[in-house]
């Protein structure tokens, strides 16, 4: 049968391991669109397209029809179908402040994604101050809502949801593929990164991991941005073992 | 009476004008925070903020004391409380598209926030590929619903909602303080922009926008940037008149 949803995003976690970790999480199928189709659905003017969207990751949907784009706007999406939204307002309107907050670290990581490479001086600025700040915010999230190292949600839900997934999609995903970083992750956000690593653990994702890990070994954001993000993280981590 | 919802951001449009214009258009009330708590309150660690937030604005609902970043975050949960989202799922996903478009086209216009500074050769390039191009995909996405110069919505809802007044908070706030760029934003996008100054001059609107210029006057991003995008602007204005 034809699985309900189709991603389209190139063959890496980055920006699509959202969508990923929430429908895989969830139990439902999907179909990941062949690289070729994501993209010439990318390179397409917008009259060509089947809905007008700018980048991937593009969200198909054959129940009514629906195409989205935009990363927060996917997850939004999927966590209302799939009953992993917290369901008040004030909080459905605080997981799309941590998607956007999600995003906004994917960005930086990448220099906006790749709009300027990495060189040691700007990453090790980047470890000394805003990555620490993202991390402590991320934290400081979790904690008030009483999340621990050993136990607890990242807004005091009953059950893990999209913001929890989003959590283990942006840090798990990037305690998988970029090791050297482990140390100040989990030195400087303890409880965010053991909510990431249990949820990444949990079987269905772990073999989604392990999955991804045969077929596209430590890619994460892949292009010249990844190659030059290694680079430094190589001469960083010799400072910082 | 002291207002519900507070907006802490910059004396600037740009990103503060989503909310704005949602509040305004409702015939909400707000309190605008002054500049210096904006300040304090961006400077601050996340263990000393009411609630842990990176960049603003932040917005306050003091009806059950929430606190939100993140532009779309704050548009869709002000969408939710003033009745300005569609309503089903598909179209509320939508929306929540549109404000990701619209937050990027921001980045774009603003080489990432200031992360460069722009040149005439970076600016000429812009105009030729990358603004066209979104400027296309507004166009597009409002025709295929029924979006002509003269009237109609930009996702076919029957009244004007969350993605036309961020339309109208975008393009029309660019027309206004960067004239230079109309002929090409109405050339490229008429219908688009032909909503967002029908939008605009609302009478509460009209009114929000003269106050803003009898403050701010033509300012729009502020800093550095704006200052770089003013001068390759009068470069190119010269050579496309």
């Amino acid at each position: 049968m034809q699985a309900r949803f189709t991603l389209y995003y190139w063959p890496i976690p980055f920006r699509g391991q959202f969508a990923r970790y929430l429908l895989t999480y969830a139990g439902e199928d999907w179909a990941e669109a062949d690289a070729e189709d994501v993209a010439s659905l990318y390179r397409a003017d917008p009259a060509d397209q089947p809905f007008p969207m700018m980048a991937p990751p593009f969200l198909h949907d054959r129940e009514g029809d629906v195409w989205l784009s935009q990363m927060p706007a996917i997850a939004n999406y999927l966590g209302d179908i799939l009953g992993l939204m917290p369901g008040t307002p004030a909080q459905d309107a605080l997981t799309l402040k941590v998607l956007g907050d999600c995003n906004d670290v994917l960005e930086a990581m990448t220099c906006n994604s790749g709009a300027a490479m990495w060189t040691d001086d700007t990453w090790e600025t980047f470890t000394e101050d805003r990555l620490p700040e993202w991390l402590n915010l991320f934290e400081e999230l979790g904690q008030r809502h009483g999340l621990t190292p050993d136990a607890g949600t990242f807004l005091g839900t009953a059950q893990p949801g999209v913001a929890d997934l989003a959590c283990a999609a942006l840090w798990g995903t990037i305690l998988d593929k970029l090791p050297a970083l482990r140390p100040l992750l989990n030195a400087q956000a303890p409880a965010v990164m053991a909510l990431s690593r249990r949820l990444a653990d949990t079987p269905p994702l772990a073999r989604l991991r392990a999955g991804q890990a045969a077929r596209w070994g430590d890619l994460w954001c892949a292009g010249q941005i990844e190659a030059s993000l290694r680079d430094v993280l190589t001469h960083w981590h010799d400072k910082n073992p």
